[in-house]
């Protein structure tokens, strides 16, 4: 880059050893200014880094006065020499050199900010999101904002060398058929009527292919009128792709290479190949459709080495199809009394709400140390040890419910036991499939079959045989990549075919009206060629918040909302005044 | 690019000599199928090109039978063998192989589309638009979505590499004090409340400049809701550029550079160094700020050298502070009085509205024949067309009004004349900087300055002495960048001194209420140190439109709206039912 321009001739982060004796002239911040007596020594500061510039009493006394009254975060140029630092900083690029300023100008005076521009700021999140201006000044988020737009980089490099399109869908779309609520905007050219801003470009991506556009890419802000419980935001950014003449593995490899890619390009990291897992699997091991790998600690199904005994609550679990399964807690067996009971109280929690927990200590000494001691022998505990390869040292960890319950319960259980044991390798990542998710599920009040994903996957070809009998058996063609715990990707094959695609919604129990209204332009879209496609989104916040560090995508967020949706910084939304709300008219309730 | 995929091997522009022999797998839509008896040839078509496929009733009749059946658009799968074409078509790359078919699947059957898919369709827009996801089939479609992704892709990597930093700015802010009407999202978890959608991140560009972020880009999806008049669209896309610590030289020597460097990597064009143009000379020369100077005919004055007659009208003219001004038409002395009757009904139609037309002919024979002979002399007519530089052949036009009038409408002539006569050359680019635009324009009612641009712009530092006296006096550090007679860019160098914004807000008559509401917390943010910074954003559509050819920006958005802002396709906006409205608190007039 050329990082001259009118005002300066370097920036902070550039002048080194090589420089010394070169005329300069530095822009930047004040980050701190210390006044030793006889000398001024100020670090400058921009995006590029930090140099030291100096001031001296016996050279140049009315110019040292000039700096000594520069106050934090004034905006300042700067000429002098490069010099040779006596006392060199090896911690900065730039430490081993300095500035022996001769001339000053203040470019802009600033107050005290409300919070000092430090990595390890004083100020509190409410406070920095008010202003986030100032927030975006520490390094730590201009280094979040400058590695998000490399992954940004990185992967519009990978997607443009496989041929992939980058094409702009509209904002100002129809209200489409996904999960969650649509952001409305009245339209004042035909009153009445509205425009929704899309939860996803996923229809028209698909019309896309049916263009032929064959592979297409966008970096989309997506919507959705959510309550913002935990770690979301009602905008959002996902890479979201689509491919014709695929089938899954042409997604998975394709995606598969962009991840790596990414990581290579901006943390040189290699990753190994991804697993791929099915969900079935992802659910019975890890008692989640998003597990995180980074450690082991597996749930193992215990009906067949739990039963024949006079302990009625498992009996009960097994002749009501419920499910006994345990998890091994590595070298946990000298937890006390209190730590399992806080575990206890962890699984027992009311949106958990199990009935208790069970466990079984293989102590250091070789002894066996059980909660259901007295109905159990010590080889029937051993052979449940056997089962979750307990070795002297380690904590069985045991529950009894519902399938689906144990199995949730367990996958809770197995990451706070991560946490409190700080198995996680904060430096190791566990990227992989989560694949052939189901295509329906059952309507939590009814039973009936909803679509899981959207009613576009594509069933998978080997269950077609199910899709009259049983359709809560059949597999979609779908899949998730996990990361670290986090689903960052989610993808589907879609249905190019409009006889399948009717036999779906038939399923669904959309009347004909519905359909029409809801899907119309979609299905006429394909009665004219549609190739067989599929694709994926990545939902790039989490995905550059797992990259950055950060413990939310506010952090990798440029301008974020707070939970209720406010954006502090702007004080949005706002009120409107009656006449502008007339012209697209509507009125207040 | 791997084009290999589970279904084909090779997609449909890849194919040369150097692969007769291959067994290979193409898929894609039937172009044409020509039935030719003994043989079918069919045109299998996808993004990338065209293939031919060969059926032969002798080699294998049944499939030959499968291969007639297909019609238009129908999706296939089709292997066989790479052959070497007895009759070679050299406009297409393709052409001298074709495909020996010995495998067919249909992947999907089409309706008859409702129009062809060549670039010279049968269907007219409205159909097109409707149906737009097949009218993206057409080729020249395809290869303008492509265009605009490879210069999407320029741009980004020659900003990258000038170290500016993609950020992404919210889509849901607060309503913004720019020129155009708001499009409203009302919030449901504040009723009651409104989110605008964003006229152009121009407010957040400029905090991200305070933040210290140095150099900034973002291609930005802008919104506003204007009366759809000429080749507008609700939603648009912006290239948004901002750079701190730079004057306007460092901004144009920078996008100078974007737009040669995009022109050569995407036409491989090499423009001239960019004239910068005085805004007052636009005027003077071409009666417009955003002339077209592919071809000359400048406007030249000519109040000096037609007073002194008995002709009263220039005479009230020139008393009255009017403009008596003229441009020559190379070659039309012969035009008939028809042909200047038309040029007299354009200029006086009632948008433009001048009193009539006055011509001078300068023969071929050496004679001057013009519509004031009475009243001037032919030496008098001879120096007029000295001022205009006529030589035996041409046409001085010439019109009489209030200064911006005639200028205007000599500006309008100036066009119509290039267009008449084919003065453009097709192939031509004329791309230049009009710089040193006004800082306030006077209100068209009151005459009171109201500012030109935004009231962000800084103003010359020439003109610093003006501020007071004569605010319209007053040039702006303000600039567009004109393209074949489109402004494809505008910029400027913005206040960042809060002491001069607090004048400018003064000059333009805001109170103190007014101030806070509109801009608080963007003069808030200037007290925290803001840098000197300037940008400027590019009209991308238009601009793509000017590379691809088009003749309205809609021919180069995927998804555009029609004048009345409906999505055809889509049929949006829709109706939305009340209970849907009452969460978000508004109910409809």
């Amino acid at each position: 880059m050329q990082s001259s321009t009118y005002y300066r001739t370097h920036h902070c982060g550039e002048l080194r050893m090589s420089d010394i004796g070169k005329t300069v002239s530095l822009t930047g911040w004040v980050n701190k200014n210390r006044d030793q007596g006889g000398m001024i020594f100020i670090d400058l500061r921009d995006r590029y880094g930090i140099t030291q510039l100096v001031f001296n009493m016996d050279t140049n006394a009315p110019l040292c006065e000039e700096a000594r009254k520069l106050g934090r975060e004034y905006v300042i140029l700067a000429t002098g020499t490069v010099a040779e630092r006596s006392n060199k900083n090896q911690n900065i690029p730039t430490g081993e050199i300095e500035i022996i300023v001769t001339n000053l100008s203040v470019l802009n005076a600033a107050e005290l900010p409300p919070f000092t521009m430090d990595d390890e700021t004083d100020g509190g999140e409410e406070l920095r999101m008010k202003y986030r201006y100032l927030d975006l000044r520490r390094p730590q988020m201009q280094k979040r904002l400058m590695l998000r737009a490399q992954m940004l980089k990185a992967v519009r490099t990978y997607l443009d060398a496989e041929g992939f399109v980058e094409i702009e869908t509209p904002n100002l779309i129809k209200s489409t058929p996904e999960g969650a609520r649509d952001f409305l905007v009245p339209s004042r050219l035909q009153p009445g009527l509205f425009y929704a801003l899309p939860q996803s470009p996923q229809i028209l991506k698909q019309l896309l292919m049916v263009s032929g556009m064959d592979r297409y890419y966008q970096i989309a802000k997506c919507f959705r009128d959510e309550d913002l419980r935990g770690d979301r935001q009602p905008e959002f950014t996902q890479i979201d792709c689509e491919m014709s003449f695929v089938r899954q593995e042409d997604v998975w490899n394709m995606f598969e290479g962009m991840t790596k890619y990414v990581f290579k390009q901006t943390k040189n990291i290699d990753l190994p190949d991804f697993l791929r897992l099915p969900y079935k699997e992802a659910i019975q091991y890890y008692g989640s459709d998003k597990p995180d790998l980074r450690f082991d600690c597996k749930i193992i199904d215990l009906n067949d080495v739990v039963g024949g005994t006079e302990f009625s609550v498992f009996n009960n679990i097994i002749t009501s199809n419920g499910l006994i399964a345990g998890i091994n807690a590595k070298g946990c067996s000298e937890y006390s009394r209190k730590q399992i009971d806080e575990l206890t109280e962890f699984v027992k929690a009311p949106h958990r709400g199990v009935g208790g927990l069970i466990y079984i200590k293989f102590n250091q000494d070789g002894t066996i140390k059980s909660s259901v001691d007295k109905f159990y022998s010590v080889e029937q505990l051993t052979a449940i040890g056997n089962k979750l390869n307990a070795q002297k040292g380690d904590l069985i960890l045991i529950i009894a419910d519902k399938v689906n319950k144990t199995r949730k319960v367990l996958g809770e259980l197995r990451l706070e036991m991560a946490k409190r044991e700080n198995w996680i390798d904060k430096n190791a990542w566990s990227v992989f499939w989560v694949v052939d998710m189901p295509l329906f599920e059952p309507d939590e009040n009814t039973g009936e079959p909803i679509f899981a994903h959207h009613p576009f996957c594509s069933p998978h070809p080997d269950d077609f045989q199910y899709m009259d009998t049983e359709p809560l058996r059949v597999r979609a063609q779908s899949y998730d990549l996990v990361m670290n715990g986090n689903e960052i990707l989610s993808g589907s094959i879609r249905v190019h075919d409009k006889t399948l695609q009717e036999k779906i919604f038939t399923i669904l129990g959309f009347s004909e009206a519905e359909k029409e209204k809801r899907f119309g332009f979609m299905v006429n879209a394909f009665k004219y060629g549609a190739p067989p496609h599929g694709g994926c989104a990545f939902g790039f916040d989490r995905w550059v918040m797992l990259m950055a560090g950060g413990d939310t995508i506010r952090d990798v967020i440029p301008f974020p909302k707070n939970n209720n949706g406010r954006d502090m910084m702007m004080d949005a939304p706002g009120d409107v005044d009656n006449e502008q709300l007339k012209i697209v008219g509507v009125k207040l309730l």
